[in-house]
């Protein structure tokens, strides 16, 4: 079942290492087929080298398993609350890649310091709350969804593909798995990149300005976008 | 046309993943005929491993495709300002190289701290000012282009093939395309350095003595260069 | 003796250059037959590219060569004092691995500010305290293992899988030497991470909740461990 | 002619972009063959991948040219003092390897925090003196062999085979021409770590022990050496 989505999914989760955004199998892509409401999602804890598409989990949106002799990746409730709250988005990737990593560490949102992110994210890529001591205990990876969401009231994801969860690492997002994935590489970027801007300003830098966001958000994904071709991807 | 540039600029364009100065599409090359005032460009947002000489786009001085059938570079308007008001280059080169973006979002410019700046750029790096909304709303890219030239009132763009634009990243240019992507190499190199070397020093540090600067700036490039062959590149 | 002990020793030595944990000699990984009381440990300053499983040394747990031409790795009292107090482990690792040394020579431990180390590390990674004169100057390197074991008095090794010795760099240990290599590398990871979370803010960030350590820690290693899959490593 | 003696330092030189000490051309290796007085070192400014044993050039201890159709490298007064001078080295490396020459650029010397240092270095490793305007613009390059061994008054070469020339990049030094490549490599690693170990702590930390240097140090270079094998390189 779903033996094309598989296949997509096991190639993105093997771009994790190639990207260099995982250290062994600290990290997992899934993909949703919205029509049948199916997951597609890595087994946890398998080597990369080791896996193939037919390793690969399929959960309802329920995060019940319908297909797969292994486990589903332990984040798996993660990714379905996601994929029930943001409507639009057809693939979830998480990391523990290094500079996200720091800022969700640090509990600091990462700020718009130049046009790489605003390339991509319209605006500071947010962090979430501490999680209390029930949520942890209890369901603690479907509550993890719930902070995300919870961090999201306000904010558009299709506009905002990335989200860190504090103490942990980066979701991202996309609109499918593939996407996801080039999210969570643009996102170890900027991170290194805000980091540094911060370090050597004594963090006496601004953000950019609003109007120069809104120029490089808009013309790649606004109504009037030129960047790029028009029949491949930008 | 022109089938002997597109070729070089291509192998241009391929540098810029080889010496790790981009991600993804970010980052573009192009060069001039100077004889028949003709640029040929990178197309925008083309995946470098597929991307074939044959799809470099030739544009005039107007920024008007002569020929191909791809969209051309969305900086293209940039590059063509700089070929009009630095008469004297071949090349230029844009890209998001993380430390010296890290500069361009910080604002700052990079000043000269060692033989290894001295080597290729005459002194600080500039960066260029705010632009305007104005300048942002209408005619952006060639905008970009014309706050270079601004910048570079008082300094002579031979010696220094470099500029960081704020919150966006650097241009370099040279007098070909290869000459271009050398500089944007020895551009990201010397920015990490002058960074770690204002960090360990808590910005405490002063700029390399003018006459090391010149020494090292002329030995190369003065009129009475000593280093390197005589028959061979420097 | 022990040739297929030898062989695994071999192959984990191998893997220190894999992972970007040493530079030339730097390192070492040993393991133990708790059965014969006898450990297999790398030739001290041997080239990883000229070793064979055969140069591996086998000692006691007096630290003396029963097996093998080679001298024995200068560190290999160390090892034998942790062998000796540390009942569970089964293989041992010392690098000089980058980002954890830099806590050793700091004479800081690595806290916890994400669930990347509570996967591993249960709580902050110990570092020991000045070593006197008179312990350098006299039978160090089993001094060094003393010093470790102090450090551990109240705190579970099979909890703790690595501690920084001060002023020096990083051992780990495991239930093996693939696991004490594995251990290694996630230890660089959290270094480098823990590092840079501390620098983002300041110094003023405070550790993870004891909640979210206690949940990633005991997923993984607790009695009701659910991460991975039951019958493949997680 | 030192047929044997250009191989080695053509095949010295291959090490240096190997073990990511330069970008471009921007090093050079020589070795002496203290017998004839003879030095063979590294043409100006030839491209790592296009050069050949044959194109090293043999200078007299003047630094006249005895052999080589090729141009020396423009630093070759400054290896040649420096053979003069420290009457036991075999072999000079100069790079801009980017650790150091920060050090070099902020004008400080790095302080020996840790093990690994002391395992190559006998203290902290010292940077130059600024050059005067008329040092610097009268036989700079010989001057910079003159300031690096006014550094040395009250120094031993042999147990630092080390120094930072300010604003400028290291020079290192050993028996042969690879243990000076060998050293150079030690000195990036061991820059990196100590900038971090400054950086980590807000500059407050103490350098290591006087013991632990003395025993780390002696123990693979004093008379009663007992790191690595009798037979073999340590």
């Amino acid at each position: 079942m779903l033996e094309d989505l598989k296949k997509k999914v096991y190639e993105a989760n093997k771009l994790l290492p190639k990207y260099k955004l995982i250290t062994f199998t600290w990290g997992n892509v899934s993909a949703i087929d919205r029509e049948s409401g199916l997951i597609v999602i890595k087994p946890s804890g398998v080597e990369y080298d080791d896996m193939t598409a037919d390793d690969m989990v399929v959960v309802d949106l329920e995060g019940k398993v319908v297909e797969g002799k292994l486990n589903p990746s332990s984040d798996t409730p993660t990714h379905v609350k996601l994929y029930k709250d943001f409507r639009n988005i057809g693939g979830v990737v998480h990391t523990h890649s290094r500079w996200a990593t720091i800022f969700a560490q640090a509990g600091k949102g990462i700020s718009a310091y130049g046009t790489t992110q605003a390339d991509y994210f319209y605006g500071q890529i947010p962090c979430t709350r501490d999680m209390t001591k029930v949520e942890i205990e209890n369901n603690y990876e479907y509550n993890t969804g719930v902070v995300i969401s919870e961090t999201f009231k306000g904010l558009n994801p299709n506009q905002m593909p990335a989200v860190l969860v504090k103490n942990h690492g980066p979701f991202t997002w996309g609109k499918d798995a593939f996407d996801a994935v080039h999210n969570a590489v643009v996102l170890e970027e900027v991170a290194m990149m805000a980091f540094n801007t911060e370090i050597i300003t004594n963090s006496s830098v601004n953000s950019m300005p609003k109007s120069l966001l809104d120029k490089h958000f808009m013309r790649k994904h606004g109504p009037n976008a030129y960047y790029g071709q028009k029949n491949i991807e930008g």
